[in-house]
């Protein structure tokens, strides 16, 4: 297999992507990966590893996609970039896979338009995995499509169901459709419609679920257009580092608090494993053409390595092929 | 002043209601308070407590609006329920405002169609006050439109300014627009519309807010959609309901955490009072021709307590008439 790498996407690029990318030559020895971008720069980061020569090669990529650019608009003018260049090894059929911890506008742009949809699937979907506290959950859509039809959702939970299937080896997923009202009759004139589409589908549809059970982790797959999940995804973030920054400041307030601090670190501890999105890899952008996975932007070396394993585990269970042969069983269109 | 309250509404009523209305009248010396309901029930629950019984009366009411029934249909048929009899006072100015901690759609719906709307506000909103790390902040919609046009999100922006700055003595609140990115034409149609029109008002808008944002409390108003607002309440209490209940369970888990877990009883508690929505008295429903405030389901009699004397500041600093003005003077229909 071989996976192509935007050596210059990130906080901490190319150094994390270089160290995650060796970490992965030689955890799985079937692949060969092609970082993209400043030869010089990744070369030199390069140089402080050994590894695997032949298994490792480098596109040459002198422009870099900013976070703060307009999406579609650096995609298209920044045709020497390290994602663009990454991006068409996929469509070329020169790499299986592309990852990347750049922009996520400009990633999802670039998958959308240089690798292309999957015949029948309408709008391709960001699909992180979130830890929860019963086990861990997919939202999809988390921000590709701010803007959905019911029909959009229904594939949504199709593809979600794929996935939990295929690489997390869960057998009937259940999906629930994010609502702010568990009645059916609840919320707005999507999640009306599409509520009566998901009962009807042949999936395990369990009903609306309210934002406040999400992190329960007891649903599977929750299904919600891009601005939704975008929120779910931000409060998420938000509300847990707002919550452990005043424990934090609270526990220095005191010696008697310091030392209740100490003593309760393997618990801060257990929970920062626990809730790390290091290990669950990056967020699938399903629905396209190819295994496009997005990496979180601070990800360290280790995260970046589970994002190309997940790459790896989606080729290896073909999972592109398994979307597009249900999207033409069932005629969802 | 008069005040209506639903004496059936909630988890815990009559009991949480009556005890929450004779700390109010014992608080505040020129209060009246009708107290609508099963008389025989609200009776037994007044013979626990010594008051001024020229200052409390009972409206007899046989029926009870429960959660889990159809708002509009429990409106329109229970026309003997304490909430629709509470709701008759306010319309008939036998009472200046009314409070309920019952059923949330049922007391919008009522609201809406028996007290009815302020002249030139489309669409009355649901505007509970959050605690934030840096301060309380208010979203407006929480629930109350689950469908919304970018008019309706300037008319909420208004009314939040006019609560912050009489109830809260905020000089020149400052107004975000929930969104899923900073930048300005981020977001779906309703969010790129509205951001144009607040960007002209005379309101302090500091841009687009990113769900993560919200928790800190640096922005006075959130502005958004019914759907997204109760998205972030009903995220803000499953995400810190969580973390807590992990927390809890795993500091049970040794010796060692359990005595840690006590040196931090006071940074618990301190969290606790902080977060504790039971100050915060309950949601005002602005836009009515009346003061309505929901308290939350759970109240306690403090907490019932502090929802009326939220309606008496309403009261006393004249929310309704300036909110007419308001909505006069800028013409913003």
């Amino acid at each position: 297999m071989k996976i192509a790498v935007d050596g210059m996407g990130g906080d901490y690029s190319p150094k994390i992507v270089v160290e995650g990318s060796i970490e992965a030559l030689k955890e799985f020895k079937d692949l060969h990966i092609i970082i993209t971008g400043k030869e010089e720069d990744i070369r030199s980061e390069l140089d402080n590893h050994e590894y695997d020569k032949s298994r490792l090669s480098i596109v040459n990529a002198t422009e870099i996609i900013e976070t703060n650019e307009h999406p579609v608009m650096a995609i298209r003018r920044k045709k020497d970039s390290s994602l663009v260049k990454a991006l068409n090894l996929v469509k070329n059929n020169e790499a299986d896979a592309i990852i990347s911890a750049g922009s996520t506008g400009a990633f999802m742009a670039g998958s959308l338009f240089i690798v292309g949809r999957i015949k029948g699937i309408d709008r391709p979907a960001l699909a992180p995995l979130m830890p929860g506290k019963n086990g861990k959950f997919m939202v999809i859509d988390c921000g590709a499509n701010a803007e959905c039809k019911p029909n959009n959702l229904v594939q949504f939970a199709y593809m979600g169901k794929i996935y939990f299937e295929n690489i997390l080896n869960t057998r009937n997923p259940s999906v629930g459709l994010v609502n702010i009202g568990v009645e059916e009759e609840k919320g707005n004139e999507l999640t009306k419609a599409t509520y009566q589409l998901l009962k009807e589908a042949p999936i395990n549809f369990v009903g609306n679920i309210e934002p406040r059970d999400v992190p329960s982790g007891d649903t599977n797959i929750l299904v919600c257009d891009g601005f939704v999940g975008n929120t779910i995804l931000k409060m998420y973030e938000g509300v847990s580092s707002t919550i452990f920054d005043i424990l934090k400041s609270e526990i220095m307030g005191s010696t008697r608090t310091k030392i209740g601090g100490l003593l309760l670190k393997p618990v801060f501890k257990g929970f920062k494993t626990k809730f790390d999105y290091k290990e669950y890899g990056g967020a699938a952008f399903l629905g396209v053409k190819g295994i496009c996975i997005k990496a979180h932007g601070s990800s360290d070396g280790r995260a970046f390595k589970n994002a190309i394993r997940q790459a790896k585990i989606f080729y290896d269970n073909k999972i592109i092929e398994k979307i597009s042969k249900e999207i033409e069983e069932y005629d969802i269109n």
